[in-house]
């Protein structure tokens, strides 16, 4: 059933991550031919411009007649428009073709690709690249997005062994460092360390751009609050979606963060500066631990 | 009874925002001689190595001598040493000596100034440069650090208008942007835009830290968490001691940032991914406005 040329890859979102895969992938002559399917012309054109893809075609036009000879579907939207999208490929695949996605949620996922893919369904391989993405568009796309970033596969049981192997394949030419987790585990570590700190950051500049004296609190912000807020240039409707998503899992981690606020807010009113310090400096300490650790599985990988 | 010379300038804490300001003063000629005083003899080292200070004592050497004939004197230590210092260089003050300071806080380095300094408080120009201050030490130190950044002065009623004009002129000639607050606004602004997100990084971080499974989180945290903690690389002691001096202002900012996030929390358990998404797509515009309006100013400055 595998074609002996490299096959073709129909990538569904030609933003940041998909255009990236699509470079990566066809610098490492994985896929002959790759589609580009997106919502704006603005962006595929610009995707056509850079070689980034094939061929393209915003979502109205007659895009699932590619999919029936795809090797690879590579679904990289948000997360929310995933279930029309299954909905939109099942009656198209080809009988060998592996569907993956990019999306930050799993569990979600996985059920909408459950509802609509049926006996294809062993041939999706969930997948999740942990990538930045405050940055969009096929302008942003780079080849070497995913080099030295950890890229999670999240299969079921009855996942297909080797369409597993293929996707892994893929993110490994990609640079990546591919771990397995179940979906229910990448959902939970990825509320804490991504998930909340997007809504956080959403909330802090929400309340002050909410005071009436904003523009007072703005002239004497540095680069600290622009640091510790650059998560919020991120999409909204993106970061909407995974927060609904994952919101039983997100309330659980920020029900833990309003504690641990709790807390310090004790150590404020106590005037425990000694308590205050211990807790900063073990943050520190972590903090510098976790950087100097992730610094050394780069360079062994 | 101002020397026709440049005069001298007495920095106490050698660090980072202390070293900045002795190269940005004597590039611009201002002061004479730079004397630093500082806690390890390492960092004084350093600083003379760097040509930052001509002369260095460390706080228990006879470093008190060098005030009675010095133009300017910056104490640009941890907020909490200030009113120990602050009574060490009162009794040795020249009758011209300015005194000045870099301080985060300003009503409580002020209340230390006032209860120590006598006849000279009327010299005493409190002031606050906003610049970053993850990285420390004299090896850190630039003729650049306030280009461009903002420097507050917050002086009383009773403070000698020409020792505003002459920090003002030390400021201006870092290449810092000058304005005047109160100190109480000063410190309930910064309490907002500094205090509680230095707050925030380091809860956030001690939170995942303290979970018998921290590990797996840390390996699939990416730039976006990286970023977000930032604030949490800053000094320990520095923050547990600004926290503290501010810590009725920063409680009132913590209360709103708490309220902020219940009310997110009620989002999420309604599944109301309209309200989030305006939500979020508010804070992004209203950052990116700040940002755009941040450029502005740095051009016409």
């Amino acid at each position: 059933m595998a074609p002996s040329a490299p096959g073709k890859l129909v990538v569904v979102g030609t933003g940041l991550i998909g255009g990236s895969f699509a470079l990566a992938m066809k610098g490492a002559a994985i896929v002959g031919k790759i589609v580009g399917v997106g919502r704006s012309r603005g962006n595929l054109d610009q995707a056509l411009r850079r070689a980034i893809v094939d061929r393209a075609y915003t979502l109205d036009e007659a895009w699932t007649a590619e999919l029936a000879d795809a090797a690879f579907v590579l679904l990289a939207t948000p997360v929310g428009e995933m279930p029309a999208l299954f909905a939109a490929i099942a009656p198209h695949l080809g009988r060998a073709t592996i569907v993956t996605d990019a999306g930050s949620t799993k569990q979600d996922v996985i059920a909408a690709a459950r509802a609509a893919l049926g006996a294809a369904f062993p041939r999706f391989v969930p997948g999740h690249p942990i990538a930045g993405s405050e940055r969009s568009g096929a302008a942003a796309a780079s080849v070497s997005l995913f080099h030295g970033r950890q890229v999670v596969l999240t299969p079921l049981p009855e996942t297909d062994s080797n369409a597993i192997d293929r996707v892994r394949e893929c993110w490994t030419a990609c640079g990546g460092i591919v771990s397995l987790l179940s979906p229910e585990r990448h959902d939970a570590l990825l509320s804490a360390v991504s998930h909340l700190p997007h809504l956080l950051a959403f909330a802090l500049i929400g309340e002050l751009a909410d005071r009436p004296d904003a523009a007072d609190y703005w002239r004497v912000a540095g680069t600290g609050l622009r640091d510790f807020t650059r998560l919020a240039e991120s999409h909204p409707d993106m970061w909407r979606d995974i927060c609904i998503a994952n919101a039983t899992r997100v309330r659980v981690d920020l029900d833990a963060y309003r504690q641990a606020l709790e807390r310090i807010d004790a150590m404020l009113a106590r005037g425990d500066g000694a308590a205050l310090g211990r807790l900063f400096a073990r943050s520190r300490d972590a903090r510098a631990a976790w950087l100097t650790g992730a610094r050394g599985s780069d360079d062994v990988e």
